[in-house]
């Protein structure tokens, strides 16, 4: 089992003990990730950053890995309307693209492209997001997160709340979170569940997942708190909007009958669904998820570029 | 006295004595900005650039800076319409970008951001102009040029030229040479005079400070003659701006009645305030004041994520 | 005969002695570029990229070269539309830009901005693209593969393909091959032939120049092909576009006719130009070509930079 040289597409490439794997190596890069130590893990490597639609963290997340253990980019932060594919195939660009780095790290509007590139590329493609499909580095974080803020991934209670059905993120983390025996509390809006075919990936994964919409009663006894975001162009109608997006939305209020030990996560940005005055307690996670982003990356990328990660 | 870990937002954070010991150890600098000698005081470190307007000299600068000394950059050159802070507070965005370097750079088109996001942030932020409020690496770089050029900063007659109302530069400037002891000549059209505060402000720090209109009358004297663009925005007549933007060019003519060691500083890019003739003269520093911005920010950046310059 | 300090604005500023030199010392950094050795030629050393117009992979290939020699660069991908130039002139912009890296890459829109540019900095200029004018990096890559892919320069049958008229990098490269004593076969649609001005400077070198338009009698004997993009906007009439983009497409029917080992290159991107049956076939160089990229930009700035290139 190495990772060297793997393509990593899906959080579904991986295996529960290559994702432990990495989220342990994660907790050895913490003092390069602070800058308390310079790290030369990557020292002579180049990843090449194609972004074909932007994502300014992601895209910083991963240059600042690569920075912090003496590796390079280069980096194309707007792929998508620069010259770069100008009347050209994805896989003549990613040709040209492996001609540089010795990765690609590529963001892309399409599902499924990430694939192609793989296909396409003579050296290893991770994917930062391909439209509707998968970001499994968010996914790892995520992970890397609750193990770190709870002590252990086994046998949580992770309450997954708001946009179930668009939100890329939260389909990757559920099947992340099943293969690690999670059980799962669904609460959604009526027209933002879960889609069919990922709970019923997650029933055949043996998964304990129950729905609760109701938000006080999904969150009693959570070890876990993941919110999503609602987005206004869901709904036709801003009233609608404005009286779901309430009723899901995180204060103290709402925290008052959770554990007090419970964990608020949330791949920000936010708009109105944690209040501030969350963001000084013991329950907010959702700032150090970020931070959590450069050693899950820096490990990554270690793994797959060197074969291992010290 | 440390400087180490300090946000850097205005000139007035600054005392004297810093002040002088930025410049003194940019001189220290000059073999590393000149590229005669490899650097090596910021290996390991990582500089995180937020651009929300546009400023490609200024980025590129403090991205030189880093380079020369080992350091390294992530940078987000147009943050205002990137992904980055969209539909976010910007407590939000500076709470997410200190995950990743150990300080940020910040520019801003909203006077008082960059005094918001040293609240937010854990790592210290170096203001790099913040809408019509303050731009303190421009000011110390301006400074470092009249050390240069005149071989002091004492007792030094500076006058101030052209749009004395709206420029960011200028005011941070004139506070800070009256730190030294400078004598002001403030020389400008009646519509862009000095504004009534930041008068004011040096009359109570008990600065010489006169107006003179006439700008051979006004430099008659002068150790340096620091001009600014007078741009014809502020003007809703195109006449009324030629009538006044030729009044304040300096071209040979107008120099023949300086002293011969004035030195002429602008903080570029210029139009038509200095005629091209004056490039090849003794009295242009401009261009070196452009490239002694790189060995300033080397100073600053050593003494804030080091505590030392050497 | 050094390269040190010198600007590269033309494949005719340089010596067949000298493009020599810079393929040889290509060879030598082929592991530098493609990452199983790490070099360390330009530590310390500082690249400024300048590109006033598009071109992602041209500053991808520098960016990448600099990387993996140790080198820093700072970029400003879209000069066009920053702040970099507005109300300045070229002049002032390369003025201020030499205060920054050791050198310059400058990508402009207008033909002889790159000379321009050389007379203003006082450190050397590498053009990487003017207008319709030169691109000196492209010609010294192409000679490269072919090099590479043929085993010699000398003596080479040549087809030069598709767009003769508005081909930048075809004009350069055909004064290259004639400096080798190349036999040059041109074909192009009548609309699209070499410019007079062209084809009397390669008689006045001597060269052998012929002109075939029937691709299949074309190729007969070349050892290379060189294929240009014809670009729709060239043609008033999509139909007459289609009827002569078609006549030179290159497949495997077309190839059949050809030597066993004729070399296929292209400038990249391509559209319909070359049928992807092509790519997997002992033919095709062009992706090899982009690659190649990598080592020859990386001999170059070891050559202007330091004077040697091991």
């Amino acid at each position: 089992m190495s990772l060297k040289g793997r393509d990593i597409i899906s959080i579904r490439d991986l295996s529960r003990e290559e994702i432990e794997e990495v989220i342990k190596a994660s907790r050895r890069m913490l003092p390069y990730a602070e800058g308390t130590k310079a790290g030369h893990q990557l020292d002579g490597h180049v990843l090449t950053l194609a972004f074909f639609e932007p994502s300014t963290r992601t895209r910083l997340s991963f240059e600042t890995a690569m920075a912090r253990l003496g590796g390079r980019c280069v980096t194309i932060a707007d792929a998508g309307t620069s010259s770069l594919s100008k009347g050209e195939t994805l896989y003549d660009t990613i040709r040209v693209l492996s001609a540089y780095g010795d990765a690609i790290v590529l963001r892309h509007p399409n599902e499924g492209a990430a694939r192609l590139a793989a296909q396409a590329s003579n050296k290893p493609v991770l994917n930062a997001g391909d439209g509707a499909g998968q970001h499994p580095t968010q996914t790892l974080l995520d992970l890397a997160t609750m193990q770190e803020a709870v002590g252990t991934l086994s046998g949580l209670k992770v309450v997954l709340l708001g946009d179930l059905k668009y939100g890329r993120t939260v389909h990757s983390l559920a099947h992340a979170l099943a293969l690690f025996g999670a059980e799962l509390v669904l609460s959604s809006p009526p027209s933002l569940k879960l889609p069919d075919e990922v709970r019923e990936h997650l029933d055949e994964m043996g998964a304990k997942v129950t729905e609760e919409g109701q938000l006080h009663r999904a969150i009693r006894d959570a070890d876990v708190l993941y919110v999503t975001r609602i987005q206004r162009e869901r709904f036709g109608d801003e009233a609608e909007y404005a009286r779901v997006a309430g009723s899901y939305r995180i204060d103290r209020a709402v925290l008052a009958g959770a554990k007090p030990r419970l964990v608020v996560l949330h791949p920000l940005p936010r708009t109105a669904e944690i209040a501030p005055e969350i963001d000084d307690t013991p329950h907010a996670a959702y700032f150090r998820q970020v931070f959590l982003g450069v050693p899950v990356r820096m490990a990554l990328l270690c793994l797959v570029l060197t074969g291992k990660a010290q």
